[in-house]
């Protein structure tokens, strides 16, 4: 980081950082601001902070040299193919394997319908850029993915917040919210969810809701969009239903192999109602003609020669390793007043923090305590969150994870005590959504 | 692709191909649709087909063995950071390398100003995000690259076709355009130029014209946005000095690997003034949260331990060979009455027919004969372009390179005698932008 903010002050002291197109950006990019607390993350990547903001996957936890070994014999033995441009769909081969992985799910579908993306984030994109008019409304989970929360704004649609408890979306919720847009004529496009393990909460819809969920949407007219990176990824017993599996007409799916495998792939997909697809696949080929050949062809050996589903295994086992360090600590050391989510899978869990406290006011002196974590007002595009945070234990090794809590319960009594002695805290209200770096993702 | 349409037809008897979104999409989607010659390229991808149509170049050129090693090796030593995110600007030691290769085009850049993206589409598709409102103004040259158009679309921009001779953009036409432009009100955004052996028209900006264009640009407020994926790939003597190179603050510049290594690790970059690169980034991140870290740990390595400057000169050997082998053939068997260019780089010849044929309507006939070529009306967004042809010379041998020419000289012989014997052919106009499969990028 220290290079990275040297060559920005060369820059500086060469040209002018004064943005002569200040008048000429079209008007999505009025809404493309840097997140304010980007600077301190710069600050939590130095060796000696806990970070328990990241949601970066453990992958040194995978055999690299045979991941090493099998990009080589690809290269070497397809390169011509690998290292070509490929078709703006995705290599027919791996959408054969993604529904395989689907599967694991209750998903039937052939891969006519899998559009392979660069992340499914990038899915997310396509899939706004098709549907999403200025103005027009995305209801998403309150919180939700900073990431998708981004990617909405920046094609300025507007984002509802729909209420989850500890068994995911409310269903009565969803409908009375979808009730009040509708008498004042706004135009929902579609449901964004997170069903499983989600992003930030970490909770998980219940099986019974699903159908709920998929019933009130298709009578309002309304798509899902179902992201579910960690849906392989729960603590006990078999994956869950997806709601793709029971409505392959009136969902999008978004998958990815960030979380089972590894994000410097970069490769993820969509699955999607064949109508919805042909859109997909023009739109991909405008946005980047295709993805890497050479990255999806890794994937797809990977898939096909090394024992992928016993290794999901073991980054389950590592991650409820890590979880459990978390909820133990957690439990033994948080000060009364907190409360938390008990994730059954994934990388997070939310924590509030009791009234008057602000989790971004917190921060700075979190880090300072050499302890990181993301403050709850980016996973929202309206004012809540701030007595909330994300604590995510994918990444740090048990004990760090120990240790960062520890570190962070001592921070949270001393504002709770500065709090009782001077008074209210700084609560503030948030504006905007915050762009994430991709290491928050 | 028998399998691909398989599934296709396999998906049609399943489900439902009737569109139950189609009053749902955004605006921007109904300029989304699929070239009509597409069809026709499934079946120009069959061995027997001698194909000038791809923009494919010839990576089989390239030491695959040690490119695969390379691999390996990156990914066992370097593994936890390969196969991890990135950072949404891209890795900065890739960032580096990217700003030596641009010496070679006279650029003096810091890596601080680079953003390393998708391939350049991406740059280009996030650079049209940044800037096109519905309706503004893009000036492009006339031809231009059919996937910058489709871009444009996208972003429901206005393309404004500049002519070209043979020394590239007529600098007299812009100014004209431009004050055209002015007098209706018309707000001009970019001039998009791809001034080195240019995509589809194979001529190049004359160095006397580059001050010209850049000062008709910078009195007029209009960024240029500089393309130049073939600049390495010159035939005669050095690479031409960049348009960027004598105006950072009014250049967007847009570079790529895959023409110089390989397009299946879709690597690009934009080099953009400060204020531009920090939008950009944003947007980068929206979209994708970052690049492949493996496929740009991938460059990098090849670029840290190979002699890509040697590599790059064998293509042009290469390359130049093909184009002779084009030109040649073109001059001692095309029927009086065609025309074309003679490029001094890069993959393409631009040809026109005799009045009153049609390039779209020949098309399916050399296809039955065996040769296949893109119809020029893809690259304009108003109707010109029925009488022209691209004829690309990257991906063929020689010798296979005069077959097709002797066929297409075939082709069009027989059409004229028909045009001679019956009167003027179909013309037709063209409306709307083709969004173009990858493989004719």
């Amino acid at each position: 980081m220290t290079e990275e903010t040297d060559h920005g002050r060369t820059a500086a002291a060469h040209g002018s950082r004064i943005d002569n197109y200040v008048d000429r950006y079209a008007a999505r990019a009025t809404g493309m601001v840097a997140s304010e607390v980007r600077a301190l993350f710069a600050v939590a990547s130095r060796p000696e902070v806990v970070s328990l903001a990241g949601g970066m996957p453990y992958v040194t936890a995978l055999p690299l040299d045979v991941v090493g070994e099998l990009v080589a014999d690809l290269v070497a033995r397809r390169g011509p193919v690998a290292l070509q441009y490929g078709s703006g769909q995705g290599d027919p081969h791996l959408r054969e394997q993604i529904c395989e992985v689907m599967r694991l799910e209750g998903i039937e579908a052939g891969p006519d319908d899998v559009v392979v993306t660069v992340g499914s984030q990038q899915a997310l994109d396509l899939i706004t850029r098709i549907f999403i008019d200025p103005g027009d409304v995305v209801l998403a989970e309150g919180p939700s993915y900073v990431g998708a929360l981004g990617t909405f704004a920046a094609y300025q649609a507007s984002v509802v917040h729909v209420p989850m408890d500890e068994d995911g979306l409310i269903p009565s919720a969803l409908e009375e919210t979808l009730t009040t847009l509708a008498r004042m004529g706004r135009r929902v496009k579609f449901l964004y969810t997170i069903p499983n393990f989600q992003n930030p909460a970490g909770v998980t819809l219940a099986a019974e809701r699903r159908r709920q969920v998929l019933e009130i949407c298709q009578r309002a007219g309304v798509l899902v969009v179902e992201d579910n990176p960690y849906g392989l990824l729960g603590f006990d017993g078999e994956p869950m239903r997806a709601l793709r599996a029971d409505d392959p007409d009136g969902v999008v799916y978004l998958g990815s192999f960030s979380k089972t495998l590894a994000p410097g792939f970069r490769v993820g997909w969509a699955l999607a109602p064949h109508a919805i697809r042909d859109k997909l696949v023009l739109a991909m080929e405008s946005a980047v003609l295709s993805h890497s050949t050479f990255s999806q062809l890794a994937v797809g050996q990977y898939l096909a020669t090394q024992p992928w589903r016993e290794q999901i295994k073991s980054f389950r086992e590592l991650y409820r390793e890590r979880r459990d360090a978390m909820l133990s600590s957690l439990e033994a050391l948080m000060p009364p007043g907190c409360a938390w989510t008990r994730p059954a899978g994934g990388f997070f869990v939310w924590m509030t923090v009791p009234e008057g406290l602000d989790s971004k006011a917190i921060l700075p002196r979190a880090v300072a305590e050499r302890v990181a974590f993301v403050p709850g007002t980016g996973f929202f595009s309206d004012s809540q969150g701030a007595r909330q945070m994300r604590l995510s234990y994918c990444y740090p090794q048990p004990d760090r994870i120990r240790e960062g809590v520890r570190r962070l319960a001592g921070v949270i009594e001393q504002e709770m005590e500065l709090r009782a002695t001077f008074g209210t805290g700084s609560a503030r209200d948030h504006f905007g959504v915050d762009t994430p770096g991709p290491d928050l993702a």
